[in-house]
């Protein structure tokens, strides 16, 4: 079920820029325990993915209830944000801001039903051939130009593989298609630099947040597949997992180590317990 | 005017991976003289496209069909076409190809009132500071995802300058925002390498099939700012455009030089002549 622009609606203007050259962003946010979890820090990555594309940030309090209204009577569901430029002519011109009027879509799916066991034991991930363009007008923002992620998780088919990891074209590792890489290393906790390339996940901030509180060192920086090789432990995370452990990438095994549990265990109570949380 | 799927058509549905991820591809086509102009290269573009992203070519003789019905009457315009793969759920993951359906957009567009004076006298270009990405499995293909080309078109207002070239992010030159890129050396006519990014113009293929009949030198190469400036001949290319002589780049002058001059009679041949057109 969609909304655009606060109307119950199934189709979008052919003129709309967000078809013509995706130029616009989204955001996908879990609906549970009657919450719109994490609601206050997805606005505000898409205020800041809108000062980055010059796009006029639609009123967060408008969004809000656009998205109660969709997902009244929900339990447990996925709410997708999609904001684009609106509507222009030809040409990658976009109107003058004074001329933009966004597009507002608000879409509700079912919650994906992702196996128990993966957060418990962890999952089998692999590498992707196809590598994340460098951008550092793009990089971190969560805009609908996503090539590199389609062609990625269309190179495989076995179900028993859950994420595919991408590198930069400077052979770093920058995330999965669709989750953040975190990895532990003599107790401490690595994740790649997004400056040039990747989406920062709300859940990565979480999970900074949470190193940060329990003393456990962060580093941030570009890391190559040997790193991640002999990392003692090896984690990904998006707003709809949550973290998931890796048990093996390729051919090499992890275990489910102390510092993974531990994080698991504080973004879980976080899920329930974050101020940035809205009622539904 | 818009026909989605062969009927006349206002909107697409919001499930369309075009507006999701921006998966799908285009042509900008030139009708004139009664002709769709290189409508056969476009159609061999469109299907490399289609092969590039596993999405299944749609029948060109149906595309042709569709396009005749709409720009009939027309003596000067533009049509664009767009393939998207089509409707799917939520997830990068892409339908299998048996469940495939794309969606076809033909729109028709009034012909841009560019001056005549671009031709003869040449045009005023600047160097963009957005940059383009390297993306081996997308470059040289006309897809949706086109928020660089949006950023770097929004670096200026200035009427008086025609188009902007982007850099890789290696520092090498690689085209316009809507035109690829020539230049004259020593008799020798170079264009940049487009293994890495950038869209392979047809008008670019076109130039290279004149300049081997007219036995000019053609180099494809990477070249960096300093090779342009020192060029003794620049000029940048379109479908809609043709040929636009440089007179100015940034604080750089160029003559409209006798190489650009003999390319240029001879494409505005070629759009009248070229086996490639169809009637309309």
């Amino acid at each position: 079920m969609f909304l655009l622009n606060g109307e119950v609606a199934e189709t979008l203007s052919l003129e709309d820029r967000g078809l013509m050259y995706g130029d616009g962003l989204f955001e996908t946010i879990a609906v549970r325990n009657q919450q719109l979890e994490f609601w206050q820090r997805h606005m505000q990555r898409l205020h800041d993915g809108c000062q980055r594309l010059n796009i006029p940030t639609p009123d967060p309090q408008r969004l809000l209830a656009e998205a109660r209204q969709l997902i009244s009577g929900q339990t447990i569901a996925v709410l997708k944000i999609i904001i684009t430029r609106g509507q222009g002519g030809r040409g990658y011109r976009a109107p003058e801001l004074a001329q933009t009027n966004p597009s507002r879509v608000h879409a509700l799916y079912d919650w994906p039903d992702y196996p128990n066991i993966n957060q418990k034991e962890g999952v089998i991930l692999r590498y992707c051939r196809n590598r994340l363009g460098i951008n550092v007008s793009l990089a971190g923002i969560k805009h609908l130009n996503r090539l590199e992620q389609v062609l990625a998780r269309s190179e495989w088919n076995d179900e028993t593989i859950s994420e595919g990891l991408m590198l930069d074209s400077n052979d770093y590792v920058i995330e999965g298609t669709m989750s953040n890489l975190f990895f532990v290393k003599d107790g401490t906790l690595l994740t790649p630099d997004l400056s040039n390339s990747g989406v920062a996940g709300i859940m990565r901030d979480v999970i900074q947040e949470i190193a940060h509180k329990n003393h456990i060192p962060l580093e941030i920086g570009y890391y190559l597949p040997a790193d991640i090789n002999n990392a003692d432990e090896l984690f990904i995370s998006n707003s709809l997992i949550g973290i998931w452990p890796v048990r093996q990438l390729e051919q090499q095994h992890y275990p489910v180590g102390p510092i993974t549990q531990k994080i698991i265990a504080a973004v879980n109570a976080d899920r329930i317990t974050d101020e940035s949380h809205e009622a539904i």
